[in-house]
């Protein structure tokens, strides 16, 4: 690979670019261009762009109850008098919340739990939201608990580890449905979800 | 296109979004991945990058000799003791003197021009920094001045008004060779690029 670190530029510059290539989706010649369009637009776009990190930065807590980001704490969803306050989806991250959210599918509450079960990363159970989860399906309103986690073997490790978890409670315990994905091609299918979704055929 | 806006997040986060997502490379979608990436590393990515923001927005300015981006004026190029200070290597933006640096090619010094002439977008000759190489080409160390701007209609427009301005100075004007890209193939290309290939040939 060439090296695409630039000989005589500024320290300054030269700082703005290595941490804009540390943002996920931005390589280092991505992170140059960035920085040069920044420095074009200063008062259009850079230094707004600094003041929305600090801002975010500073204002943006995980709730106390689910997790989800927010500056709200309760946040929005968990205050929300519109949502299902029965059903509860457990999501790895927030960026599942906001998969989940853009596609307008589901209308209950989340609990986010910070991540999945891992041996290789060093992720334990106590690491993980797993205590506030099993308060809340204790709840006498909670009657379902979807789990909605990765269908990687880490995911599926920490979905079995929370039905554990969660038996004895009184309430559903459910998961996402395994199958062909909407648009998905049979042939490009993995021979696990062919296998996932002929054994939950369903009939016309 | 689906609407990849997000209902039930707050103000900041969606802000920060926004920014990011005007940040050339990053669209909405990687923009949003950044936004979550970045509030997980507040300490160690969000804030710095907040800081070198600010930091970059208020020392880094144009040299007021080349017009380079830089926190020194006159910039590091065009003070440096060790650079051929009898060549200047005229570029439309500050991306291209970086793009020469990598390569490594190039030990003159630079002019920046800030852009090409452009009737669709509206730029000027004095939209451009012309005066000042003209004033640059006009000192008596100064040889010859290269042409380096981008082979398209703009950026040849430009080079000839260019050459037009520098005559009557005492210096060679030049340009970059039209050719076969090293590691091209002759297949892929376009007729243009062939045809000035087959009349610019060199004999082994």
């Amino acid at each position: 690979m060439r090296n695409s670190r630039l000989p005589s530029v500024s320290p300054e510059i030269e700082r703005l670019i290595d941490l804009l290539a540390k943002t996920p989706g931005l390589g280092r010649r991505s992170a140059q261009r960035a920085a040069l369009a920044l420095l074009k637009k200063r008062d259009g776009l850079m230094l707004p762009l600094a003041q929305a990190l600090n801002e975010a930065a500073e204002k943006v807590k995980a709730c106390s109850s689910c997790g989800a980001l927010d500056t709200l704490d309760p946040c929005a969803i968990c205050s929300s008098q519109t949502r299902d306050e029965k059903i509860i989806c457990v999501v790895a991250d927030m960026g599942d919340v906001w998969a989940l959210e853009r596609a307008g599918v589901f209308r209950g509450k989340y609990h986010v739990l910070g991540g999945v079960l891992s041996a290789l990363d060093g992720v334990r159970p106590e690491d993980l939201r797993v205590g506030k989860l099993v308060e809340r399906a204790s709840l006498p309103e909670v009657r379902e608990i979807i789990i909605a986690l990765n269908a990687t073997v880490d995911g599926q490790t920490t979905a079995h580890y929370l039905t554990e978890r969660l038996q004895g409670i009184d309430v559903v315990v459910s998961r996402l449905a395994h199958g062909v994905p909407v648009g998905g091609e049979l042939e490009l299918l993995d021979d696990g979800t062919l296998l996932a979704a002929l054994s939950s055929r369903r009939p016309f």
